[in-house]
């Protein structure tokens, strides 16, 4: 039951509509994990404990809605005869999932809280983990026994590709059937990789029942659409009231409008494109339409190994057409919504006291500063 | 006198040619500041110190051999509008040198330190600072003391920009007169911002003025050069001998021709074409030309405010067509090359002992991982 007020926060983004913007000279007091006071340092109440940023900016811890971060093996090899001119097409997830199989629950366990750790210390206090490189029964449900160790947003992946030598209807059985049974415990979200462009991937019809199969089974819905080209994929995701759809790389007018006026927020993935080397969606064209934008960072092994929410903050301002302030935005209560969170993505009273702490004078600095960790995640 | 044995080096880079490429399960003992001997960690000798690196990768620590790091105030404002639309043209410059006339020693201290201390932390071991915030008499000598106390690679920029409302000839002479003279004790290097293309730069004849008084004066010579256009800096540079001509984003091919057949280093600088929107150079060229290339960050508060030499490795296979082992060579020996410096760069026999120790199994990472803190400096 312990209060504690942080002060000296120079720059303080809440997103809370009654300040108008950031506050400055500001302010905290949290209890219980939990913002309980929000305003200028010089209202601030007393309290049990006192911290000071000595002029530090603020913004919402980050909420990084998309990740795939269980799995063995490294790919970065791949990645440079990628970088050399060789095209990708997603059949080298068959190396991180004969790795991921063979590993051990330690192992995998290791390497997830390694990953978990750089990706706090570089500003993100929700992470979503998805499974999707078991790709068998036993497999899929042990990434999800251990994902859910760190985080309760944990997504079943199972139709995250067809496995090499595997047959399409009896590999949509698996999933849809006992793979689904023995992940639904474990998962809060089921998403399908929704791309007829790959050979690898699940087209409407497939991605359709996977969907379906996951909702009966209690499961809320998430999608990877539109991300090698245009697709089904965003507009299944908004049919099903799937809370959000991933990459949105390729969008046809219709999806645009399909996205606007829904619930489903378009999430978008910049460090997947830097990685692969790919043209960026135009998040603005989604703004001015009036859908919702999440930004988060894919962090996997094959086209995209990073945690770092600030680079995606400042790719989206550099390749898609976002002001600075539109991607922290998306970076936090874009993220939030992506996940059907209204505790986490801001820092008005009643959220989580989940903080990104920068070190640097303004929240632009996330995107005027590329590749320097100035953020920190820090839970009162 | 003491020996310190580093051992469970995963990879080493060392960019000695006897080993063809890479070692794999490495050691490497350094005494008194200087590698003493590198080989594999079983024939490693005794000695009286030893630490484990459990598997590290280690590069030769970063040389970042371009950056304005001594300036005072903010411009995160006028990047952000940059990044809305607004044409880059250098005058805002201006607004750097006004607060960084204005900052005290200990100011300008404070900021320089912190930002070499952040630098050091992703991986650079040597520093090239230039002046060039303070295009007077007295700051300009400022600026270079205050360089001085955390470098020997200062560099003399008085010739940075004419100072708003100055005459272009007047302030020439100031230039390659008094202030030449005031500064030429705390500098090795001078430079020039040559670019007809600005109207705030110098062109060919003011731009070989400056630079031959400046040699005349016992310092030796770099160039900004080709950034905004093509022009004259790089016949310039190569011309005078100069170890580097700097940016080289719009070359002629007489320009890739004249660096092929020359010892002057073309020093290329991503984070510029990154934070403004630029179109990069195409590195290829120059590495089939024969020419040799160097990464550095430009770190400054206008047109790239990031020390993250990771990042500009992660860019340069990105956007230039280096492969990540050209990229690190850049940032490394190509880096200590533009400065005309055998003691860094490289991990050989002989050599300072500075590192860059990454959290990560392979070099290859510091383009895998884009964003992510995984260097650390370490001197031994």
């Amino acid at each position: 039951m312990t209060s504690h007020l942080v002060t000296g926060i120079g720059e303080l983004t809440t997103h809370d509509d009654r300040f108008g913007g950031p506050l400055l000279g500001a302010a905290l007091v949290a209890q219980d994990g939990l913002v309980v006071w929000v305003g200028s340092a010089q209202d601030a109440p007393a309290a049990d404990r006192r911290s000071d940023l000595a002029g530090a900016a603020v913004v919402p811890g980050f909420v990084d809605s998309h990740t795939h971060l269980v799995f063995a093996g490294d790919r970065s090899a791949e990645f440079e005869a990628r970088m050399a001119g060789t095209t990708y097409t997603g059949g080298g997830i068959a190396t991180t999932v004969a790795a991921t199989r063979a590993a051990s629950d330690a192992e995998l366990r290791a390497s997830l809280a390694r990953l978990v750790a750089e990706s706090r210390s570089q500003g993100t206090t929700t992470l979503e983990i998805k499974s999707g490189y078991g790709l068998d029964v036993e497999t899929e449900e042990r990434l999800l026994r251990l994902a859910r160790e760190v985080t309760a947003e944990t997504t079943f992946l199972g139709a995250h590709v067809v496995p090499a030598g595997a047959d399409r209807g009896e590999y949509l059985a698996l999933v849809t059937g006992p793979m689904l049974a023995a992940c639904a415990p474990h998962a809060r979200w089921a998403d399908v990789f929704c791309d007829p462009a790959s050979p690898y991937a699940f087209d409407a019809g497939e991605s359709r029942a996977v969907l379906l199969a996951a909702q009966a089974a209690g499961l809320e819905l998430r999608v990877h659409g539109n991300q090698l080209a245009p697709g089904p994929g965003v507009k299944l995701a908004v049919e099903l009231g799937a809370a959000s759809v991933d990459h949105c790389t390729y969008l046809a007018d219709s999806d645009v409008a399909a996205l606007a006026g829904s619930d489903t927020v378009a999430t978008l993935l910049p460090g997947v494109e830097f990685s692969t080397r790919s043209p960026s969606p135009n998040a603005r064209r989604l703004l001015d339409a009036g859908a919702e934008v999440a930004l988060a960072t894919d962090c996997n092994p094959g086209t995209c190994f990073s945690t770092s929410m600030p680079l995606m903050i400042a790719l989206a301002v550099r390749e898609m057409g976002m002001t600075v302030a539109e991607a922290v935005r998306a970076a936090t209560l874009g993220g939030a919504h992506a996940l059907r969170r209204e505790d986490v993505g801001h820092l008005r009273v009643g959220a989580r006291a989940d903080l990104a702490v920068l070190d640097a004078p303004t929240y632009r600095h996330l995107a005027y500063r590329p590749g320097v960790p100035i953020a920190r995640g820090l839970s009162l």
